[in-house]
């Protein structure tokens, strides 16, 4: 039994075609979705498609053995940082609607996970809304939250700051977790969106652990994405400071977060389990995406990260079923 | 025989998801553009469209008679104001590449007119080989000139400045027109992109005969679309200081220019004729496009142009001929 | 009877000078205005003037018929972008004592229509007194709206935002029209102040006929200036939409206003008669102005509207009256 | 024999209501000057004028024994920081056209010294033409000089700075002084333009003194105005830096510039005259202007300063003679 | 017995390298202050400093006959410009009790006078509880009150602005005087520290006597330093305005505040006890410090101010006992 | 034998209280470097120090059995964006000074890397000079390469760009390695230094491998402080661009660099041993610095980096020699 915490949807371009309609036309011609057919959402599971390796989504989680997937929207398509703030409002809205009918089109398979409406132009209180009905009407397990709503074109309040306040008060009311995770990436930052990921999960790990978030929210549930960005590497570093102030000791307070194993190398895995503790980590493959690749030496996908959990030979039989599925479960009450 | 100098692409889903996915991953995927087979580029023209009134691009053209139309890329949607440069840069060239498919695959049926690729993070130098890959490769006619490229969120040079003085030359070199269609409009401009084409049309001609251009390039052969903004309704406004400056008098000064008759009332596309003469005129509907939605009143579609042309009676024999397609013919080399 | 809603106020140039004075001093030497006879205002209505042609002011008013004329500040005069606000105040007010003054001097010639005090750094409650000053103790009959405070230094708010409600609700209160009309125009603005008149009247009307502004103001009477920029003759354009949404006809919406004649070809006339009709139209002439030049080709002022309202054939007597006094009558209650 | 090297022109309200016409405009009405009769430009100095304290400009001369005046442009109307370019420089010339038709009607009583077009829109290499034509045309004797073009709005280059030596070097070619004078003053600036005088002369001679401009120009002749700002009374903070550095004195480097007596109390004037040596001092008023008003306390005109002069005991005959007219007929080459 | 009340700390090296560090590390640090043991801070004034022109700062006081002397923070030291505000806080706190070890390891020597951690990023009602500490905690007699808290990167509020009230009211309610004097300079202003201490006295005078400050708080006493910037000098030039206004006649207006005597030269300081009265003068030298060079023409150190009030041949002794420490007694209750 | 290739410089608290005046003077006072005794700069190393953990720099580094250790400034200290130039300049040349002082005052024990002027206000060609100064004259064997000289306040251009280029000539001409360590970080940033520092390090290893910097200089020797930042961590997440593409893999892309072992946990250390290999790798402490504090779990000071490489078991002799030592004393050219 695998849960895959870390999938994103899949879908037609008519859904795209439509969204590079609203970036041009900005809602002039008003923001009512296209009409798209059930087989055509299915399609975009089961064709193969070139951005998967030439297989199709599905032969990706079956060949993983993943049994059930969390889908949300793909994070790099949010378009926070773009107005008028209704194209936002309603790409992400009709995104979380394909989500949902794809969960019933998939019945089991699947479990969404909610964009919300990031764009600046709005407050936070006024993202909510969307979560609240993605949660309670539509049955989705979690949010996405993005820590950059400007996607790179300028520095926003970080995750410490009581700006966020708002929806981990929603988050938590709701009792549903956040996967934090970044969305575009623009001039003038200098990165990918790629790499932007890691970057904002960094500062947002650093910015969370520096403020009083955990304590203010004991129940909230955030889900750092990509194995943590740097901080688990990194993680020594930070160790003195904890000495110094007398606070909770670093490692403890990193373990007030959750992280997915969404990386690539089974030595980078190993260094998150033992950093912060198998507990705290959720399995998750972006897959298919971003590392839907054969490689070369290997044979196999890069994104196989089943493959290299496996060969952690140190993982008890407990461990290694909380890490596929029970600590998921647990935690989005699937 | 109608020619129709004011026509846009019609294509796929797949090209606007792509241009979706430029937008949203900025060129880190790489940029290149998706497979789109003949039959999709077919089926756009071919297939009735929500869009279009439901029915396809081609029921428009047959049951107004048009023979040949001139088609260029949707203007809304060439995102010039994006970045960086290399996504505009591969988007309009796909495009064109389209159009290019377009005309070969319904041979006699379309002519293209190209766009370019108008950045401000290019020059206007830098622009210019797209022109002339698509006018001595691709056997397009002219091009589309966006007198914005920052697409309204700051003020551009206006028409009349020397900034644009290598384009004009490249024009006049190669011997085609520039049909002047603003593209797309975002904050902080107030207006819709529609409207925006109209302020742009305005402010075109307003600093063109305020400057030197037509004198330094005198075959220069511009088209303003829609009717010329509000010049021709505001005509009279201009006239006095024609007198003043003992210029040439204004009106005169107005025929260097060209205009389509892309109005959508009769009256207005009288106030056209009239006042810059039918010589100067082409006709141009936009079709399937902003106009093409049935009137309730008549039965009739809005951009049914043709109707309102054949209405006028006061034209003669040969000013019609001229309109509907011996202007056309004349200035592109048909 | 001929009744001229668009007249601005000659005066003599030691208004002027005081407020190049207060531009210069920017308030430093206090805002007193400088002390004006009651002869040196006679003369600036009856003395030849170089920039009417080297006519006077009545001569104008006098061969064209015009029994009253409602007189504002030039517009392109109250710099309105300009600082401290005190300066602007002080001229605003100025102006419009001077004003009232003539309408003394020459009773029954004119009716005053009020600058406000339009700096961005008042709020829209702090223009409301000067408002409620002319007319209630003035006896001003109506006010200049101009929808660019900024005078095209920066983007506004559009006349529909809510930005405006303040200044609507003292206008029903005190039922007396506005009359819009934009006022200066600088860089980074492309255009001269006299095509920005037009620019902006055309964003008002669309932005007016987008919002809700007559739906929450029903009894707002507002008058569009020299006939309504580009919207009565690019209306087509925007017919489509009123189909599309379902809302009120384009036409219809467009009837909700009032529009002046101050166009100085016939066909521009007529245009604007046949789109909204003769009894939204109010005969204005801006005279004399920008139009005082005599046309070579026909030995009359280009601004000589009434001859071109003469030349209309098709208007009943009725509409001729409404024209030219009727419909100023009953929206001014005159 | 008195010569008063700080007069300003005073001109008819015709110049200054042009000059608000030009600001309204932004030269969209051309910048043809008005015509001024020469009637009209001796009322200006014969007329009484509220501003000048209810007698004349001559009234004010004449009782103060001055015989000859060096008459400029009234600094805070200059608009140097206003645009486009082309108005700055039409008003200028026309002020100082303005000069000097005042120069050819009062024979022997005015000398001319030039407003230069010191837009930031042209380079300083822009400005040097007027500089030429008045001096070498108009028979001009120096120039204004306003360190600060951008009259508050932003910070200007200091003088010491190679920015302006090409304005040296044609002060030095044409052997012409100038007369450093700042001209208006707006926000964000704190300070009226009167106080931004002497604001801007610290700051002045401060940067001349810490720069190479007097060794690159040795023959280059600067006046400071209004005594020199601060420095003259704050002298003694800046004589310990002479020391360390061991440059030459602070006192000898203040003797590279000339001052003039532009303060109306008798203190003050010794305290200049002491500190940097009568030889270095010219007499100026300023009058009629800021201080032509009528000390209760005295029955004086605030700008006698001849009468402080006359008062300040210790002065030879030599000196006093230098002092009234003789360093100006040297500097000047009167 | 003198009083100077124009001295500042001399504090070791390891305050000012704690603040090299927290403008590095920008807090990440911590704020703690270093260690600083009562020999290194008797050090700090006993032995001989460079800077000082190699003799002690004791030295310069005895041999001065200084028996008592207000010190406070170096003003250019004291970084109100940087942030983020909680350095600024440390820093000025840590200052401050530096000052108040002082003032007990040589009691009677001094008397602390109290920075206030003036960044913008704080509100000026955040200001006011260090003034309270210090006042009623550590036995200091006033404060710093810097003009510019910008320090010379962007325009500040001037004093005559409500915005300083809140800091007013408390300076009156604890009974003690402010020293006005600005604190460091940056660049995109022109001038050293040194001369923009001179420029904002210059403004802080004129905004206080052009606003209603002295009379809505009566009670307020201020003291400008450096005498007064360029005020006294110039104080003719402001003269007529009291008239004309029919105002508080200006030189009364200045007694309403008080000045040092930090001026360098004898007439300089003349100047001052003349323009403004000897009753509103008190004694300071801002010792050691600028002026702690020896003058090779005299073999007097610069800011031997004591030698250039003796030299003042006209004060009584009254005044003279005023002067050098009557008046400090009274206003600073000592 | 051990070489410590990540060591910053000790210095006595005259050296920061110089800084902290330039500061604040920002050059006013000149830029004269403060007079520090030999037995200051010795006692800097061999006094404990609070900072260190209450033992000396010496201490530190004679436990940790560290031979050699390479000295640059502290980089947090570098203030590359502050202004004007010279005080970076000053301050830069006066730390490499100190450092020169340091290897000759213990001889054999330090090595000198440079600062560099990184000011934006200066070229990159103005850099080179101190760089060439101090391996020429002084014998320095490497110098410091701040990726970000606007310390967090604006984007600055990546690595890969061209900017650098003039840097990686003179680098290559002198033959001596840069080591990439950003310096300060200040708002709008949100990240303190310390995390500043490896956010740098992950963009500039991508901008790099995604440039042709390594091309075009194929002699460059680049050390990647802090063991890469994230990238080692993330290194699966750029594995499958490297096949897409048919570029070099991406992990050799990776081993055109080097890196030092400056993280504080065994596991990260291995990870990047592995990822990047052993001979790609330098040993590096920053010690004492940030991780001068003792484990209160373990009693080890959390820099004794050299224990954790002591229990890496599966390291060879030969490959545990070129870690401590063999790799710098090649690339450094010890």
């Amino acid at each position: 039994m695998i849960v895959d915490v870390h999938g994103h949807v899949s879908a037609p371009s008519e859904l795209y075609a439509w969204k590079a309609g609203l970036l041009a036309h900005r809602g002039s011609h008003g923001v009512r979705p296209p009409r798209i057919s059930d087989d055509q959402l299915r399609e975009a599971y089961t064709a193969p498609n070139a951005s998967f390796g030439d297989v199709s989504h599905f032969h990706h989680l079956d060949t993983a053995g993943v049994d059930v997937q969390l889908i949300s929207p793909r994070p790099y398509q949010m378009m926070h940082s773009e107005g008028p703030a209704r194209i936002v409002e309603a790409f992400t809205e009709e995104v979380n609607n394909v989500i949902h009918r794809d969960t019933e089109l998939f019945p089991g398979r699947f479990r969404g996970v909610a964009g919300l409406p990031q764009t600046m132009d709005l407050t936070v209180e006024q993202w909510v809304p969307e979560l609240r009905r993605t949660v309670t009407e539509l049955g989705f397990v979690g949010a996405l939250l993005n820590p950059d709503p400007y996607e790179g074109t300028r520095v926003p309040p970080a995750l410490g700051d009581r700006f966020w306040y708002p929806l981990y008060e929603a988050l938590v009311e709701l009792d549903v977790p956040a996967i934090v995770h970044a969305a575009g990436c623009r001039a003038p930052a200098r990165e990918p969106y790629s790499l932007h990921f890691i970057q904002e999960e960094t500062v947002a790990i650093w910015s969370l652990l520096s403020s009083d978030v955990l304590k203010d929210f004991p129940d909230l549930k955030l889900i750092i994405t990509h194995g943590g960005g740097a901080i688990p590497y990194q993680a020594g570093r930070f160790l003195p400071s904890g000495v110094r102030s007398g606070a909770t000791p670093y490692l403890d307070r990193l373990r007030t977060l959750r992280f997915d194993t969404c990386l690539y190398t089974r030595d980078a895995i190993e260094l998150l389990l033992k950093t912060v503790g198998v507990d705290r980590c959720l399995f998750g493959t972006e897959k298919p995406g971003t590392g839907s690749q054969i490689d070369p030496a290997t044979g196999r996908w890069f994104d196989d990260i089943h493959l290299l959990v496996d060969e952690i030979e140190w993982l008890t039989d407990d461990q290694r079923e909380s890490l596929l599925h029970g600590n998921a479960e647990s935690i989005f009450a699937l």
